[in-house]
């Protein structure tokens, strides 16, 4: 909501700075008249640029001070600081009261006030680079002053409560995980809130049905079945009381108490199964399918509107940008020297060679210079990464070039080449996972693993030997990162212990474990052999980071119910280690307990006590099974609304909105092909003959980065390839409005709509914007 | 796929029959020389069209015998007989061994012998209407004459060696929902297998990732916890087997046993929790929501693809009717006397003033004769539901006219009009509601029974004299119906009910649950008035009859693993009702049961002794939880794989499909306004002023039927309107593929393409059709 308000701020701080700069005038920006000013000219345009570029929608103040202070205020140190911060702050809860490591109330409290303080900073830059006005009004600023002012608050009452000796609650600390949503950095986070905030009038009406609908079945449940005397297992009367109908039946929902519930009503008479087979299909499977159904389309639809605004605001920011730099009279242009001057500032560690190419795909023609459009397309080109390989003899032919050319050494290289290679290794990786099966105390298992070993540092070398060391361990080549990484810890940790073992005899489980841990996870590689798998694989790898935004949004949630959960459910439940001799492990330590299923099925553990079991304990509600009885006989009814409240919020909205998401994900990876600008770039690349060979690349889903045999083609046969070839890696997203903006401009006349819109208001006096 | 590949035919059968007719000629159509021949021209094109409309792709031959058998074999009688035929040979399941109510063999296979012969005829009379070459060459019957030939077989050995006294199993049991499947009318039944199908690929691709996750998963755990010497709660050893380990976590993806299977390594330590958090993110929730990405991907392209390839055959076949009809010279029309006789040919119940508006629809400028495109939408516009009100004047009007007229009976009829009447009900609802959930031994509440009764009574009473009593029980009034059966049955349930009790004290146990369910049916009226949950119901309630091939699909799968299920498990597990003395009633007659959770949670209904059981077993594991204790008590372990091929087919698959449809039907219900053709009908009734008042029919959603006070509006002012008043009532689709073609018809360009194609062979000499 709020950056998208802002965002129409820009033009209007750009005119007054270009006033303060110039003393008015209509055509300031075609005759600047000294250094300086065309200097603060270019910052202002790099500035635009990179938050157009990064999709940042921040109304800074357009005087210079400012602008410094706003690059500085975006500096990556900063951003990872508040989150190094905000981490801090949430982690306190470990330490305090229910703590798993008790520290003193002084200690959690100063290390508190640290963070608030440090958000406060954080903040008071904020103000600085915006206008006041725009800052006042922005609610996430109000917000973080309210958490602060709150969170200070709590912790005097607090404190003077202890100190006076009465009962107090930390209650400030559920609003703790909101600065997460409210810094300026939670940009997605915030989004995911809107999109759901926007959906919900939807689920409450489809909520409120399908508990009506929940509420009449029970009904008929009492009038049919709480007259007929039947028991449950545990000797209860079943279905007699109206509201521990409803409530089994919500848990039959999630069929979490099926078929169990069923079994009294089935054993007396087999017509009864009817009753819940009618239940379950009507209220399990289409009500539940309704509510994905509307949380994927809500969150289609709402996203399509937001990212919408997000690229007229960015296609707005390069416009700025444009009229800073522009030259000419009525079709303005930008000159090349300009646009050079301006690509080294945005991207300081950019490569010649890439800046020529970008070039190369914005000035078609060769003109020397770039109108509106072309230039506006900068801030997508920069976001395509484009991986310049150079191209390299091995070190060891220029070193021994005579061992290296001799006729054994290019068998070798063939050998490695080849694809048999790869057929053995995983094959050999296959007889790996038998042997890793087998008991590894039996003496031959474990030096076969020695042997295992030995072969796989072999590859290693062998590819080493073959491809040029640069190019086989640059940052694009997951897998050859991956194997080695794995390998060489699997090779120390397996020394170690041999060590240990041989010195005092003595084994450190700790060591054993990350020893089966590295060598399972080398199985892993076989996939990577695998075709169709890797599709799959590199779709999901795709997909993870943006998961991330979820991360975060179960974070949230988790965190201010476990900090309710704490304050209403700690210490009912004990957990008793398993050498324990005393009798109070057999109930958990609660009398109440005594012979319930939750005692028997050890579930003690399963409690509010620290935060660290409130984490493990609310995941198993999200998974859902066995949830009734993890909470029945944990304490009062009324609990129970602590529960459901959670499944509602956890289990129907949020993991409908993660299900909304991996599908519509997968769906656009696999139909929709790279999109307009993407292939131009790619084109240019193939028209200049900088590409490499594409052959076993099948477009759409196989990255480049896996294919090894073909990727380091260029060290092989350099007399006849130009020494730089570049390849495109942006099927990765570096960020979640990429996905985004592919996922709804696809199929879309969304980009060409844009366009028109932005080029219709050519001075950007009054861009209209319609809020969300 | 047979009958895609079929339906290029018509043209081909077409042409012969004109040759046999009139001795070849090209110009054959255009100058028939005989009243019979002309009457067989509108017979054979009466039979396209209906076929278009119907969706129908039977390749018939086209000479008049043919024709003649063709419409004998398309008649509904046949088609509800052959599906009698069916549920009778399904049925027999409850009859044989395993039997819920034991016939002798003898009967059985004297049914089934007359199910055979009729499937047997049908065959028969199908293969008279089509040329044998293409009889032949159709899949779906070689499939039946196999499956009547095989049940044939099995029947005499399975007799043979009964007499012989030899143990022997009726196999061909498994075979009999494939009938369902095979003969003509399961078209969307064949359509939903083959969308499977063609999903395949993918899925087990997906499936093979997902199981080599789950066994390095389960190797890591083996590594990690089996040498810790952990236990079970049942004392068993934890995680030392690494195929028990598989099967568990293979469980743990369906969270049926979630959180039991962690707590033995998460008590010993809360590190191991991360090993299952990590095996929950990816393999439950990740893994099964790619599941469903990749079945609703295939689905919906696949289903597209057939979409379009039944348009295709549709306008074909119209084309086909054109050409019969057609007159004139270079640009060929066919005039409204010629296309009358055909529409009430087609669908002779069909209303004078209805054909006349469908004409009008067609013949937009008033030229007495209509084109090609204009004919060729025919077919679409008969399935257009049009509802023909007449306005009648009530019968009391008329009747006793002085009295009807008077200014208390029109101060009544107000009152009944008016919103509060509604509001009113639906106040004396919800109080009854409270009445039924008290304990109704009580004599205020039985007596206030009668009283809201009686209130009800009088509600359908008042609104019978307010409204016209045929307007009020037309057909599409589904709530009238609805409150008119429930109530009166009610009256009559509680009177005899009533009259049992006063009799002889006796009250019958059914009756009094009858009672009670259409008590609680009652309350679900209230729901009609909310706006926003009429607006979800009526989509759920569009949707529901297309769920019927859900319901087929699951009925046959079931069918088949409770027909393997029954052979292989029968008897294993025996039930004995709660007052049974048998000791063995403990652990279900098998004594390996004794001191199991499958015996202790008194699961031993669930078992595979009749089919009923079986059925509910099957469905008990659909729902998943508790499967795993379900089946593992049950029998030998290699039982598990029928389970798990269980989950598989019914779970993974069908259910992903299930979900998909309602995602797609759903979004598409709240996103598609309605189709060109349609509103093209409405804008012609607009425009004849022949529509009702549409104030509170709000477009998309509601559909009219529903809104009782503005229905009946033309009864109450028959004088400035006219007495025949239209309304489209298409809303609910009488077939799946209406649905379907709207579906992928809005946002497509699809129709327009098509006519476009078959625009282009004018003469349909060799239609190209792309096979699926």
């Amino acid at each position: 909501m709020s950056e998208l308000e802002n965002s129409e701020q820009p033009a209007a701080a750009f005119s007054s700075e270009l006033k303060g700069a110039t003393n008015g005038g209509q055509d300031s920006c075609e005759s600047p008249d000294n250094m300086k000013d065309v200097s603060l000219r270019f910052d202002l345009a790099a500035v635009y640029v990179s938050d157009a570029q990064h999709n940042r929608n921040i109304t800074f103040d357009a005087s210079p001070p400012s602008v410094r202070l706003y690059l500085i205020y975006n500096h990556w140190m900063l951003h990872v600081l508040v989150y190094v911060f905000i981490l801090v702050d949430l982690a306190l809860a470990l330490f305090e009261e229910p703590a798993l490591i008790p520290l003193p109330v002084w200690a959690t409290s100063m290390i508190e006030l640290i963070c608030l303080v440090a958000f406060a900073v954080r903040l008071a830059h904020f103000a600085k680079v915006v206008p006041r006005r725009i800052f006042l009004r922005d609610p996430k600023n109000i917000c973080i002053i309210v958490i602060i002012t709150l969170c200070l608050l709590d912790m005097i009452i607090y404190g003077a409560l202890k100190v006076s000796g009465n009962y107090a609650v930390r209650w400030s600390r559920v609003l703790r995980p909101l600065l997460l949503v409210n810094v300026t950095e939670g940009r997605q986070l915030r989004r995911a809130f809107r999109s759901i905030r926007n959906a919900l009038p939807q689920i409450l009406v489809l909520f409120f049905l399908f508990m009506f609908s929940v509420l009449i079945f029970s009904l008929m449940a009492l009038k049919l079945m709480g007259k007929r005397n039947l028991e449950t297992i545990e000797g209860a009367p079943y279905f007699t009381n109206y509201l521990d109908i409803v409530f089994d039946l919500y848990v039959l929902v999630t069929t979490a108490n099926s078929p169990d519930i069923m079994m009294p009503a089935y054993n007396y008479s087999s017509f009864f199964a009817l009753f819940f087979i009618l239940y379950i299909v009507i209220n399990t499977y289409t009500f539940m399918s309704v509510f994905l159904a509307v949380v994927y389309n809500n969150y289609k639809k709402y996203l399509k509107e937001e990212v919408r605004q997000l690229v007229r605001a960015k296609r707005q920011k390069m416009c700025h940008a444009f009229s800073l730099l522009k030259e000419g009279g009525e079709e303005p242009v930008v000159s090349k020297a300009h646009w050079n001057r301006l690509v080294r500032l945005v991207q300081p560690d950019i490569t010649n060679a890439h800046r020529e190419l970008l070039w190369n795909v914005s000035d078609h023609h060769n003109r020397g210079h770039i109108g509106k459009v072309a230039f506006v397309q900068l801030a997508d080109l920069l976001n395509i990464q484009v991986i310049t390989l150079k191209s390299r003899a091995h070190p060891l032919h220029t070193w021994i070039p005579a061992i290296y050319e001799s006729a054994v050494s290019k068998l070798i290289c063939r050998m490695v080449r080849h694809r048999m290679f790869v057929y053995l290794y995983d094959a050999i990786i296959l007889v790996n996972a038998v042997f890793i099966g087998l008991d590894e105390e039996d003496p031959v298992v474990s030096s076969a693993e020695w042997f295992f070993l030995t072969l796989y540092v072999l590859e290693i070398l062998l590819k080493l030997y073959t491809f040029e060391p640069r190019t086989f361990f640059a940052r694009h080549h997951f897998w050859n990162w991956f194997d080695t990484i794995i390998i060489v810890s699997a090779l120390l940790a397996t020394v170690i212990n041999a060590a240990l073992k041989s010195s005092g005899g003595y084994t450190s489980r700790q060591i054993l474990d990350i020893v089966f841990i590295l060598r399972v996870l080398r199985l892993i590689r076989v996939v990577d052999s695998i075709q169709r798998f890797r599709a799959i694989i590199n779709t999901l790898i795709k997909i993870g980071p943006l998961m991330l935004t979820f991360g975060q949004l179960i974070l949230v949630v988790y965190y201010i119910f476990a900090m309710v959960g704490m304050e209403l459910f700690k210490g009912k439940v004990q957990f008793f280690s398993a050498d324990s001799p005393d009798p109070a492990r057999e109930y958990c330590g609660n009398a109440l307990l005594k012979d319930t299923l939750f005692a028997r099925n050890n579930y003690c553990k399963n409690n509010f006590n620290d935060v660290v079991s409130s984490f493990v304990l609310l995941l198993e509600l999200t998974v859902v099974n066995q949830w009734h009885d993890i909470l029945r006989d944990v304490t009062h009814v009324s609990a129970r609304i602590f529960f459901v409240l959670f499944h509602i919020v956890v289990v129907i909205i949020i993991m409908n909105i993660f299900v909304a998401f991996i599908l519509e994900a997968f769906i656009i990876e696999y139909i929709v092909e790279k999109n307009d600008l993407q292939t131009s770039l790619e084109k240019k690349i193939e028209e200049l003959n900088l590409c490499v060979e594409q052959d076993h690349l099948d477009g759409n889903l196989v990255d480049a980065m896996e294919t090894q045999d073909n990727d380091m083609g260029p060290a092989d046969t350099p007399s006849t390839k130009p020494t730089i070839m570049f390849k495109i890696s942006s099927k990765r997203y570096s960020t979640m409005d990429g996905l985004l903006q592919r996922m709804f401009e696809t199929g879309t006349d969304l980009s060409a709509e844009v366009i028109a819109d932005t080029s219709e208001d050519m001075n950007f006096s009054n861009p209209s914007f319609s809020p969300a």
